[in-house]
């Protein structure tokens, strides 16, 4: 059934078919991975072997005296159907064909494909690939990438799911979370998408409790129609951000020649992507960036922005990159203002951006948060800037920020989303991390903080047209103000 | 006279007038900065002390006994005409007036200003401030920053130069590059400007040998046509990167509570910036990722890119980058594809994006550059994107890979810039850093390659115009090839 794919990210069992002694084939490195990774029951079919890397080798499916929940399959083209007869007969639920010469390399490959797709339809298993990478679980160790470890990195456990229509990108991706730091829950790459492919991945994300955000990389949508039904659905409970290439023509000739996707017209994609509440990002970077701070804030209940700083400079960009984006940097009402005038220093600006200065102490930006929040104006988010270096900010500042926010929130009816910005280096990032492990997501310019607040407000839209805004205030509120 | 400013820079003698021995103090750690990085000789006066850190400390500047290049000033407001007056009597070339109290706080500050400046002039001094937090060059240790080393970080020498109109911005952006690995040349924040402004820096900098590029924060022009005179003289020789921001109505707003400054008109300025030869930025990130690539790259003679990658997925999203800002990815001429086909892997894909595929060994990338730059086609840009960690590219990569781009230029008459992305994890970055150290700017992501690709695209197009073209081929030629 569509979206019934959990086995393929929580196995029990696992059998690499098709296993190498050689250092650098796939078929080692694939279960080397798995070997050091994976924690559950792991077996390697290699006739010619009796154990790979500890792991017991089998001559063939059969002989494997357990039921396996998930077979690796990394042999060549022309044997992977036989392969899948036998997975099929021993009672497999999943194959993860990791082999290419398939669609891909022309009609040979195209009915090799359909033959492999009739034996999983026969035996009433599923198929991701083939031609794929397939998934990455840091959670279960399940690993089907094929990049030594020397070369690749992994990322560790996150609320972040992202999938790619590339697997090579798809790795590299992986490779940047893990050095940024950045957590993924799930990360499946589907190839050829011969059977499982993103309408299976996004009903199975939308109910997987690991994952906040679903994050997607793709080239083009066959069976658009589906998808998009799917794509409206899911993003009522959690976001979904799209980085889709081959929006020009030259990207989409580009696209059609690497996996054969037929781009489409991109302001047609656009258009739906919009009425089926996706957000769109234009980078990695941008996905990811837009996925932490959808992860962790509540999605914005209109496009006023109050943008809360220590360094004049910051707060100019800040309200250049937010009025760019269409959003507002309104004045505040007169009471407010007055009551920041009374609590900050004579030469800070009581206005909008409220520029505490780098003179201020601590206090000054808890008292404004305070105002802010509680102030009778209309702030729908708050772009928070504070320069940890400054002689005034202490290693105090993050806890006595979110203790004052969260009393607020507690206290009154009011929820906005709080996005940080913190530019600068060693000393900075190390608070900067801190204030993200506390649930605000920080980022090292205005312009890329904004480009999130406007996600916040795009999404916060959606819900409210779609009934389910309060759904996700209510449920930001039990995990940040119990957190 | 304007521009001549060299002794700011590289002063043999600085005093700094206002030292504390309190740590936490702005005169205690400017000093302890200084005591730390500078290579010249430095004084003190403080009337209290006989030394501070180990550096000498005398009553007053006139019992200083030798000549004092700069002397560093941070006194309460009410007692910097007083200092000023003796640096003019002692003969001190230069002041950098740290101190708040001027323009900035209204009239009576104002007024204070003015007197400065007279006393600046009466003495023929130049000034640097008052209200700003002055210069810093790795080179010769020079630096009036006074956040602790603890909280700020400090880059190494390199050849891009940097001045911002906002002092907490300015250090803020160092502390960033210092952990990025950004080499600085120069760094200045003049703060109120009452006397070395943009055009002194520009004039400068334009001479300077330490400096490839010239990156701008700024908020406002005073001085409208002088400074975009001098700036379309400068950008013949150097690229000059400006980050302008109050660009929107209530940024403008923001920036004329910040600095004072009237913004004007963004369409006014974009004109003006064009017709001056000047790139612009629109964030931190993106002013060093294009001053890096105009740095090490040079000026392209047209737009059209090739992009020869790895990755078909970011072959994809580059050409989608290239095309969204106005550049051609052209299909390459019937015997370029011809030849590389002959050269590439059976499923690579000889077009344009190139996609040699993640199966491909150096030798692919090598022979395909060397078909592109020797082909007919008019190619006026690379983006190149290997991808470090796919099992048959060696680590002997780069070094191949730039071997056979020198060969190629030295015997041919064809120059064009060569700009990387390397998207992944630590593996990937340690081959990133070495393909800069070899001369090829490296990026995360195909979108921030492709604004630097622009921005050469631009530069060659504003050298054309002005006749400087050749004169930056030329010397390109001469640091590329020889390097």
């Amino acid at each position: 059934m569509r979206g019934q794919i959990e086995f393929f990210f929580s196995p029990r069992t696992v059998v690499v078919v098709g296993a190498s002694r050689k250092p650098g084939k796939v078929g080692y490195e694939l279960l080397r991975n798995l070997r050091e990774m994976f924690r559950g029951v792991l077996y390697a079919v290699n006739p010619e072997a009796r154990e790979i890397l500890g792991v017991p080798c089998y001559p063939n499916l059969a002989s494997i005296p357990e039921d396996i929940d998930v077979a690796v399959v990394s042999v060549p083209a022309e044997k992977v159907l036989e392969v899948a007869e036998e997975a099929g007969k021993k009672g497999v639920k999943g194959l993860i064909v990791i082999s290419g010469g398939f669609k891909e390399v022309g009609a040979e490959g195209l009915e090799r494909e359909k033959k492999l797709i009739e034996i999983v339809k026969k035996y009433g298993m599923r198929l991701i690939g083939p031609n794929c990478v397939g998934v990455y679980v840091p959670k279960t160790g399940m690993n089907t990438l094929f990049l030594s470890k020397e070369r690749q990195g992994y990322p560790t456990h996150g609320f972040i799911a992202f999938a790619s229509q590339s697997g090579a990108f798809g790795s590299a991706v992986l490779d940047w979370a893990a050095m940024r730091g950045i957590g993924i829950s799930k990360f499946v790459s589907y190839g050829n998408k011969a059977d499982v492919d993103e309408v299976d991945v996004l009903l199975y994300l939308k109910n997987d409790e690991d994952t906040r955000v679903i994050t997607l990389y793709i080239e083009g949508i066959e069976n658009g129609a589906e998808f998009f039904k799917v794509l409206g659905e899911v993003t009522k409970y959690k976001p979904v951000v799209v980085l889709k290439s081959g929006r020009t023509e030259a990207g989409a000739r580009a696209a059609s020649s690497h996996t054969g996707s037929l781009a489409g017209s991109d302001s047609i994609y656009d258009a739906v992507f919009k009425q089926s509440g996706a957000i769109r990002a234009y980078s990695m970077e941008e996905l990811f960036d837009l996925a932490m701070g959808l992860a962790m804030q509540p999605p914005a209940a209109g496009e006023r922005v109050v943008v809360l700083t220590v360094g004049g400079g910051s707060g100019v960009m800040a309200t250049d990159a937010l009025s760019e984006l269409g959003l507002k940097v309104p004045k505040l009402s007169d009471s407010t203002v007055s009551k920041l005038r009374k609590i900050l220093l004579p030469f800070a600006s009581p206005y909008n951006p409220v520029d505490v200065t780098g003179s201020a102490v601590d206090e000054h930006l808890v008292e404004a948060i305070d105002i802010l929040l509680t102030s009778e104006d209309q702030i729908d988010a708050v772009m928070w800037l504070p320069y940890y270096m400054v002689p005034g900010i202490t290693p105090e500042l993050n806890k006595k920020f979110l203790e004052r926010v969260k009393k607020v929130f507690r206290e009154t009816n009011r929820v906005v989303p709080i996005v940080g910005v913190a530019t600068g280096g060693s000393y900075t990032a190390i608070y900067a991390k801190e204030a993200e492990s506390m649930g605000i997501p920080m980022y090292v310019s205005p312009e890329r903080a904004a480009k999130v607040i406007k996600a916040l407000v795009d999404y916060g839209r959606w819900l409210k047209r779609t009934g389910y805004f309060d759904y996700h205030i209510e449920k930001f509120r039990r995990t940040f103000l119990t957190h």
